[in-house]
Order: C-alpha cells, then structure tokens, then sequence
C-alpha cells in the first residue's frame, strides 16, 4: 500500500474486488510510439537503451503519460542473462537478437558461468529504482525476465528460429546436456527476479515465450519444472504485500492446470483460448491475464470495442482478470487504437463490476 | 482395391482393423533425402520440378522407394492455387515463397480470376495421372491442396508472415472483403480437389497450416467454415472406394471437435497435443492422423523407438490411426533415422494390433 496511488492490478491478481478491470500491455513502451522511437534514436540502438536507467525509466513512463493503465513493466530485454553469462548479445537490423557465441555442446554448458545478477545486471537493478522512484506510487511495477527454457533456445539456436532444430535436437540427443543448461538458468532467473523484487519490482512475469513448441510431456519436463522450481524460489512478499508471480507460456493453452500447480499466481493467456472456458478450467487458483488478439488493434473503434465486450463477458462478473493482450503490441498499431482500447475495456468493465460479485 | 496391394492407409482412415499402424510423413518427398537434392538440382528450382510431371513423379516415388510407407503424396506446392490466379509466385533462396503481386485490397479481391483448376494446373493432374500409374496399385495416393485461410494468408502478405499484419488486419478491418477472398479460394480449392480426385488421387488432404493463429470465433469463421464447404463438395467416392479427406490444422489441438463436425474423415494432429486425449475427444466419428514431434528424429535410434512406442500405447489397440509427424520432416534429419521410426512403428504397432481389438 505504501503510497500505491493505484492498486487494482495488484488486487486483480489476488483475485480481490474491483471498480473495473485492470490492465497493461505486453511491450507497451515499445516502437509504436513515436515519443519510444525518439528515445531510442537518441539512445543509438536498442541495448544503449536498456543499459541506460535514465532512458529505461523514461521509455517505461511513456505509455502511462499517454494512457491511464494500470501497470508499469520494466522496460529491458528478455535475453539480459545470456548476455550476462557471455554469449555476447547483439541486434541486426530487421533479424533480432543474437548471439556471438551460441553453446551447443555439454563442455560449453558445464563451464558457462552463473555469475550474481544483481552485480552482472546491476543496470537493471538501477532501471528498476529509477522507475520505482519516477512512479512514485502511481501505478506498480512489473519485474520479468525469460524463462530458462526460453532462454536456452536463444542461447543454442544463436537467436530466434523457426525449427528449434539444435535446441530440440540437444533436447532429445543429450537431454542431461539441457538439464545441465536449464537448472543454471533456472537459478540465474531466480536470483535476477529476487534482486528485481529487492530493487523495488512490485509483481514479476516469467515470459516462456517458446514452451508451446513442445509436446507435453516435454513442456512438463523441459519448461515447467524450471519455471515451478523459480516460482518455489522467489520472494513473496515486499513492503507487507504480497508479490504476484505471472507465468505465460505462449501457445501453452492445454496447460494450464499443470502451470497453476507450480503455486504462481496469475497465468498469462495467449489469444488462442477462450477466456471463459479459461477460468472454469483453473477455477478460484489463480488470476487470468489477457487476452486480446494483437491484431484487433487493426480494427475500427467499433470492431475493438465489440472484441473486448466478448472478452470481458467471456470472463463474466467474477474476480481475478487483469486485460492485456495475447502477446505484445504490434509495431505498426496506431497508438489512437490502444487508446480506444483501454477506454473500452475500462467503460465495459465498470459496468460488469457494478452489476455482479 | 482395383488391384491395391496395401489398403492399410485407407483402411486405417475408414476406421477399420489393420494388421500394423500404415505411416507416411509429411514432406516425405523432400530435401532430407540426397536423391531429391540430385533431382531437384538437375530439374533447375523448386518450381519446375513441381510442373514437370515426369520429375514430380520421380521425387514422389522416392521415399517410397526408400521405406516401406503406406502411402504416397503428391509431390507439389501448396501456392499453386494463387499461381494460377495470377499472383506470380517465386521462391528465393533461404527466404521461402513469395508473391510478386500480394493482393490487399477489396478492389483486388473482387478483380481476382478463378480460373477451371483442371485447366490452369493441368501439370499438378498430369503429374497425379502418371504418379498413379507408375505406383501401380502399391499404396495409395494422397492429393492436396492448402485451405482457404492458409492460401489468403500468403496471398495478402505476398509471403511467409510471422504476425499476419496484412492478413489479421484485413480480417479485423475489413471481414466482407476476406469472406470474398475465401470463398472464391473454397470454390477453387473445392475443384482443384475434385479434379485431383478425377485424376486419380485417392484420398485427400487439407493443409490449414495457419489455421492456428487465429481466435476460436475467427478460426470458425474464417479458416474452418471454408474447409467444410470444400468437405461437402467434394467428390468422396472413385473406383468404388470411399476417398477421405484429411483435415490438419497446425495448432488447431483445441478445435478437434468443431473440425469433426465439418464430416471429413480424419484429422491430422500436430506434436503439442496428446493423442490418446484426442482420441478420446473425438471418439468414433474420425480417424486421426500424427504426430510424432519431427525433432524427435534427432535422437538416437533408442530414443525414436520410445517416443514411438509412447504415442502407439497412447492410442492404444482402436481402429483409426494414421502415423505420422506432427508437421514436415526437417531437411536436416538423417534418413536413417526416418526408417528407424518406420520399423519401430511397424513393430511395436503389429504388436498392439496384435493383443487388441
């Protein structure tokens, strides 16, 4: 509580009443703004801007200037901890991250370091107090990082892919190789998340961005497990509140009960399910966070108000549902159209919220 | 049964007794194989290769040649159809297919020819007549064509598309203009099937490959609306014997029992979901067809047989399993890994078929 001016996405996650449904956006502060672009321009290039507390906290502020959401997240890269272990990440234009030296071996896995985050990432720590400060209660702050399975694709592949064919191929070539790989990652996720939550992050989201290209059997092993073994890990509560842990495992719809089992509290939903069918599956456990179509944001005013009335309804008058999209906002979206967005989620849900529990 | 010798694949597909599981795999006539590198090198590119029907046999024929698969497909692209309307397809190297004419606008749409498939792709029908005849009855033949949303996703991008920006945009901005789109692709879908079928393919598939990327309510109504209407017009019986139609939408695991509904004959699954689960799900109105994760066959031989062996127990001893990968065989697997999986499924599936029903 401690001067949080605005505390609905933390009560929606403790599936606590509302006045109407919090929400964010997946890499809201991101090139669809032209105030992101600018910065970033002054900045030079991606990493100068991630690297930067100042211009981390500012690119952060941005959307909560032009909207009235409900969260702030951290504004920083998901392949920060490869990075930090010495892969040597970088950025072409137009092809993603990548990474001078990508590990395929077990003898390049057993000598990677797993060096302390809080000093290997020390830039992050200063963006998170930076931004906490800057926020100065306004809204709370979210934490996140990449999940070790995630993580481990960058880092065998050398960057994104299609096929997965070294990751899936060490997977079932030498899987021992990729349990060395994946519990390093796992304690490096764990002790990045906790100095984020030392530093100030309010609520924190593991983005296993990947897990859905697995069989189940292979997400429960490969993904879940060191995803579960992190949230097992993490500190729970900071400043006398509880500290909400969000998993999204993308395409992981079929999943969710399993992923409720590991004790987080939210699941984060691609725009592939249905949301109500959703929360009947995992009941009062945990929170839901989503679900919009990215692409709706295409859509006339009218088209994205009638997609958030479905969704909204699709979840019904019940507690625990904080609005996002499916995945993160797409570049070429017309701020205008997130605006119409957040409107229409904020007038719609207040009149679900005054007429049920 | 006019003089076909192994009828395991259709007898599979009509939910009928077998003596072992029939196999075949997507892509099977592909780049993995270092006889299909020599004929598609000397043929020139990828495309005339696909219109000459003399060598479109040959790379066809190959796999089977090789293993011993039940099933034998068309050797083909999935873009002929926009070809013969007139988009100007290319394929450059490492990028993929690519139109020379995308199509975005209503205007477009509404000038786009659909021309007799007979006709326009007398090479694909060529190519299926002579295939037929040189297998002389020894498996039978499996024609294709990709669905209506699958060819409109290409034909709007004028390419392979990571968000769909133009597709989903169109879809969200303007819904009347792609249902034109859609329906002028089911129409062509529909006779390019029939005269497929005409030719001599003896049972077909229908690859939505982006059916999956879609919400629930728009994968109803823009991707598996249009593959019903193609499953009722088609021609379902030649020869005497009934021709099924395959539908497989990847990513489509929470959709199984909708695309039941369509009365085609069988689904094809891809590697995320389980298959005993869908089994259960569907019951006894369709068989199903998968889906052995492709990366699978980077592992040892030891490995291949246990995955095998646990997708053949998931399903367990019914009628109405057609093994296959969950999607394409990697061009990077080994082909002696490809008969690895063969003989595994062949060995461990007599034995199943053996003790059961």
């Amino acid at each position: 509580m401690i001067g949080l001016k605005n505390d609905r996405f933390l009560r929606a996650l403790a599936r606590q009443p509302v006045d109407q449904t919090p929400i964010w956006m997946m890499r809201q502060a991101g090139r669809y703004l032209p105030e992101y672009r600018q910065t970033r321009a002054q900045a030079g290039d991606f990493m100068a801007l991630c690297t930067n507390p100042s211009l981390a906290c500012e690119v952060t502020l941005q959307p909560l200037d032009r909207y009235p959401l409900d969260a702030a997240i951290l504004f920083s890269d998901i392949l920060t901890i490869p990075d930090a272990m010495g892969l040597g990440l970088y950025f072409e234009a137009g092809e993603g991250p990548r990474f001078q030296r990508p590990i395929r071996t077990r003898a390049a896995i057993d000598a990677l370091p797993v060096p302390s985050m809080a000093d290997a990432l020390d830039y992050v720590m200063k963006a998170v107090t930076t931004i906490r400060s800057a926020l100065n209660g306004r809204v709370p702050l979210i934490g996140f990082s990449g999940s070790p399975w995630t993580l481990a694709t960058y880092m065998i592949e050398g960057g994104g892919s299609k096929e997965y064919r070294y990751a899936k191929g060490l997977m079932y070539s030498d899987p021992d190789a990729l349990h060395v790989l994946l519990s390093k990652l796992a304690d490096a996720v764990t002790d990045y998340l906790n100095a984020q939550i030392a530093a100030g992050a309010q609520a924190v989201q593991i983005f296993d961005t990947w897990g859905g290209v697995l069989t189940a059997p292979a997400y429960d092993e490969f993904s879940l497990a060191y995803m579960a073994r992190i949230v097992n890990g993490l500190t729970r509560e900071a400043d006398g509140r509880r500290v909400p842990v969000i998993l999204f495992t993308k395409g992981g719809g079929a999943w969710l009960e399993r992923m409720a089992d590991t004790g987080c509290d939210a699941l984060g939903l691609d725009w592939t399910v249905d949301l109500g069918a959703c929360r009947q599956r995992v009941g009062e456990r945990v929170a839901l966070q989503g679900n919009l179509d990215p692409s709706v944001l295409f859509g006339s005013d009218a088209l994205i108000a009638s997609e958030v009335h479905r969704l909204l309804t699709a979840f019904g008058p019940h507690c625990g549902h904080v609005f996002n999209l499916g995945h993160g906002i797409n570049q070429h979206v017309e701020p205008s159209r997130a605006a119409s967005m957040i409107e229409a989620v904020q007038r719609i849900s207040r009149e679900i919220h005054a007429g049920g529990n």
